[in-house]
């Protein structure tokens, strides 16, 4: 079963990552409107950009796979996105906000931290060295996004120890 | 708005991951059962193991500050699971099923680590310094948790590349 093999978890995962890229795109612009913090809006707003381009090279590897980019519905990247939503809303006008938006958008990190390592991996076992390095590439940007947002948790946990 | 503070956002995760870890629990005899190699069965029993001494840390931070345990429903570990189920079943009899499970199963690590990582962050702001240990236990089990699996994955992967 050709599509059950390693291949064909590759493509699986890759439309998986198609949808949740394209859903952190939508969801970015209302994470960098609802922080406080300018350097947190920033952030969100650089964050957007480099997802931007997250799109094009997951395009690139379906274009090197001969596959025309498509999507599949990423529950993970639904819930994840759904519980930050909630986040912002409960503790909107509260001196937390900032603090649960940066741990909302690390959840988000983390779960393509874990797929573009899989990936990664993936593509390397499959002797797809262009694909490896693309996927390497986003992962070394998300790992990067996460620390960005430890640096920027170190104020806003401190401002939302107040009431 | 003290309930909006990173006390209040500190509550409202500790109810978020409780729910997730009691959601864990339920789904990792369903993944040891469905995963081939016996490495791979073994680790996922291994981890539900961990996994009850997890609940127990968070009973024990509820304990400390006062409160009754209680999950709030976490839309993100619904999510992440509910993935995993379907990787499950698309490549079962395939080739690349232990692939697929070893990665949902470090979709659900990656998620513990983001949320155990900002609760012992803010437990530590917050002088919890008791709490900010028990999330740091169960912090450094999902990262080695993580490793491991990462380890198991170079097997699984070469395996799969067949059809």
């Amino acid at each position: 079963m050709p599509d059950k093999n390693l291949n064909g978890l590759l493509v699986h995962t890759l439309k998986d990552v198609y949808f949740a890229e394209n859903a952190i795109l939508k969801a970015l612009p209302k994470m960098a409107k609802a922080a406080k913090e300018p350097a947190l809006q920033k952030a969100f707003q650089t964050h957007l950009q480099q997802t931007e381009g997250h799109v094009v090279r997951l395009e690139t590897v379906f274009k090197l796979l001969k596959l025309k980019p498509e999507g599949v519905p990423c529950e993970a990247i639904k819930g994840i996105l759904k519980e930050g939503d909630e986040v912002g809303e409960e503790f909107d006008g509260g001196s937390a906000l900032d603090a649960g938006l940066i741990a909302a958008a690390q959840a988000v990190e983390h779960y393509e931290i874990a797929r573009y390592g899989a990936l990664k991996a993936w593509a390397t076992e499959l002797g797809l060295g262009q694909a490896a390095n693309l996927f390497g590439e986003t992962l070394t940007e998300e790992e990067a996004t996460d620390e960005l947002l430890t640096g920027l948790s170190k104020k806003s946990n401190k401002m939302a120890v107040a009431a």
